[in-house]
């Protein structure tokens, strides 16, 4: 059968997208649909009240992810997965994780009102938590459920409020009985907004990241001394935030100084005593540093760290540096990165051969199926914020290619 | 009579001293009595107690300050007044503010044990409010007093919990019937600890210092573009952090800049959304300049704020600048200065004429009657932490050099 005049239905992609936006709606015209919360409950109960009229069969672990299977024509096969998180950023956009479960819910109803039956299965997924805003770490259901991460590790985390994984998702009601526990994956596809600024400053609409940069986070604690600002002259201050100052800006000129090929970013910072006429004695700020080559990031820390522990030693601030987090940078399958890049050229469309500087639910699954990833262009490069958007034409385009590589992988032997 | 081998009880200056800092006393040493907390109602209780064995004529008014005045020979004439304040900043310590309030009250203690009556009334004053950590601003109740602010300005401050000063002014038990409102007052003395190094490193004991330093607030707020981190790359971002940074460094470096004779800090910073992976794109900070010289603060601010025009510029980052508070230097009376040095010279003490760099009720008694203020070193010039202190040996040295201005200053016609 030729499947090449099939086609999604972006209107009702859109209104399925537009429907899920007003759970969690802000005033800015984004969504805070924070992992676990009501709002999540309500995107989930609309998720699964789709799933049921596709006839799918409908599976929640103990995780809380929710999975819905289409039955192939030969059910002993592996399945093909696709999905991505309904849960978003405080103040986020309508279209970060979201897009990536609506996508593949298009592409099942396309397939079902054509009566298109596959070899193997086709699973749709939303993993919980793919944030990590509510619940550090981000990613952790998938990461459970490929058996990188532990489930009690993941149950124990808690929110600002000291409320944890396992209770807020016994509240909702999402606590499933199956084991969240990898099985045999023919191919996962993640349908995603790039969140960056490639696409766009391109001109091109499909992008196909060859995989994820490797992230390392790190976490600094400074000590200076405090006293009244008025009466401590100058000389012989020992300033928390001065030192810091210096050190922020080490971070942002880091990634020109090594030539390149990497992001490297303060994020976040607390001070103390935070009083204007007190002399900073305590600062803790955050390392983010992003490449695709490991290497490379690896000798810019060491750079830095070098650099971070001159200044602690000048001003007379001790240092203390965790080394919070590292993941390698992962490739994805060069087959399946092949077949996105092709399967949009053979429909007409523009694409691009990048790299994801983001972490997504892909990595887990990267690292147990041949996986790969279906961008499409961010407006403006933004994310996380409530502007966040990507046009109905674009949405319905990577929607297009999605469908046609289910179709592919799900008809291999 | 000649009163030169008259002394105070240092033990029982000690022992008081003691018995305050056991009210709010933190496990670092120090003591938490913020102003209008249960804390400060005990320790104003206990005060009160200590007035009334010494029969003083206790007055509390409408902004919670507390008087205790002695009779003196002629009460029309106008009194000599001496006091601080018995509050603390969070995680303070145990000499700040109430070393100026039990100092004086040794002093009387010692004119009652040994039947001294003076010409003039004396009064020992405890001023609401001075720390202005839990309601901003810092020395409202004198300043109220003084005639410099309204007192409904100062009942209608908040705190970070929304509870206002008039509420928790009536909550201890402590707004009084008599008005805010000075009367004339002969001579203003202020014991105080120095709050600086200055004194330890010259090994002196007695400062006197010729006035306060000028004060300006100045509150900043940039704008940048908030970003997943990973995907953004360097080139074109709009970092708020960053160009905080920058401009935390020209602060710092601005005094040396200016040729000395002046400090500037930056000690309060909120970054946001202050979260690892998102670039921040909104700070606000805080500068503090202070200098004896009036004119070279005001050229100290312009030329740092053309260095923060040009960063926010160059890093396309929005600045909106306020000027938040200005008290320009406050020469104290140099007659009463001079007393004091000289009062310690005759005692045998070794003194400094310098100057204060942190603001004291003083500054406001400073616009309506002749003012100085007495100082005694700090260890290691530290104030505002736990760790404060001033040896008992030298806060008797103090209380002696204010028990025999108070006596001067009294005696005269």
């Amino acid at each position: 059968m030729d499947f090449k005049n099939l086609h999604i239905n972006g209107k009702r992609l859109q209104s399925t997208l537009e429907e899920m936006a007003k759970i969690g709606a802000t005033p800015g015209g984004g969504v805070q649909r924070l992992t676990l919360t009501d709002e999540d409950k309500q995107a989930r109960d609309l998720f699964v009240k789709w799933l049921k009229e596709l006839e799918l069969d409908i599976t929640i672990d103990e995780m809380g992810n929710i999975f819905g299977k289409r039955a192939g024509k030969n059910n002993d096969l592996p399945p093909v997965m696709s999905g991505s998180h309904i849960d978003s950023q405080p103040k986020g956009g309508r279209f970060d994780g979201i897009l990536g479960v609506m996508g593949p819910l298009e592409a099942l109803r396309t397939l079902h009102e054509n009566n298109i039956q596959t070899e193997r299965p086709i699973v749709i997924v939303d993993w919980t938590n793919e944030e990590g805003s509510r619940f550090a770490p981000a990613m952790v259901s998938s990461g459970v459920w490929a058996g990188a991460l532990e489930r009690d590790y993941a149950y124990g985390r808690t929110d600002i409020n000291g409320l944890t994984f396992l209770d807020e998702l016994e509240r909702i009601g999402y606590r499933g009985k199956a084991p969240a526990k990898k099985w045999p994956v023919h191919a996962y596809y993640e349908y995603h907004i790039e969140q960056g600024p490639m696409l766009e400053r391109e001109g091109l609409i499909i992008g196909a990241p060859k995989g994820i940069l490797c992230l390392h986070w790190y976490d600094i604690y400074l000590e200076g001394e405090a006293n009244q600002v008025g009466p401590t002259p100058m000389e012989g201050r020992h300033d928390a935030l001065c030192a810091t100052a210096e050190m922020i800006l080490k971070v942002n000129q880091l990634p020109d100084k090594m030539g390149g090929n990497m992001v490297a970013t303060v994020g976040e910072i607390q001070n103390y005593p935070n009083s204007r006429n007190i002399i900073p004695d305590k600062v803790h700020f955050t390392v983010d540093i992003r490449s695709w080559d490991d290497d490379l990031a690896i000798r810019a820390w060491e750079d830095v760290k070098a650099d971070f522990e001159a200044i602690a030693h000048s001003r007379g601030c001790p240092i203390k540096i965790e080394e919070t987090w590292r993941v390698e940078h992962s490739p994805f399958d060069e087959k399946l990165v092949q077949r996105v890049l092709k399967t949009a050229e053979n429909l007409g469309y523009s694409n691009l051969h990048m790299v994801s500087g983001a972490g997504h639910d892909a990595s887990y699954m990267n690292q147990i199926a041949p996986t790969a990833m279906i961008f499409v262009p961010s407006i403006g490069g933004r994310s996380h914020v409530e502007v966040e958007a990507t046009t109905w034409e674009d949405c319905e385009v990577g929607g297009n290619v999605l469908l046609h590589c289910l179709i592919q992988s799900a008809n291999e032997n």
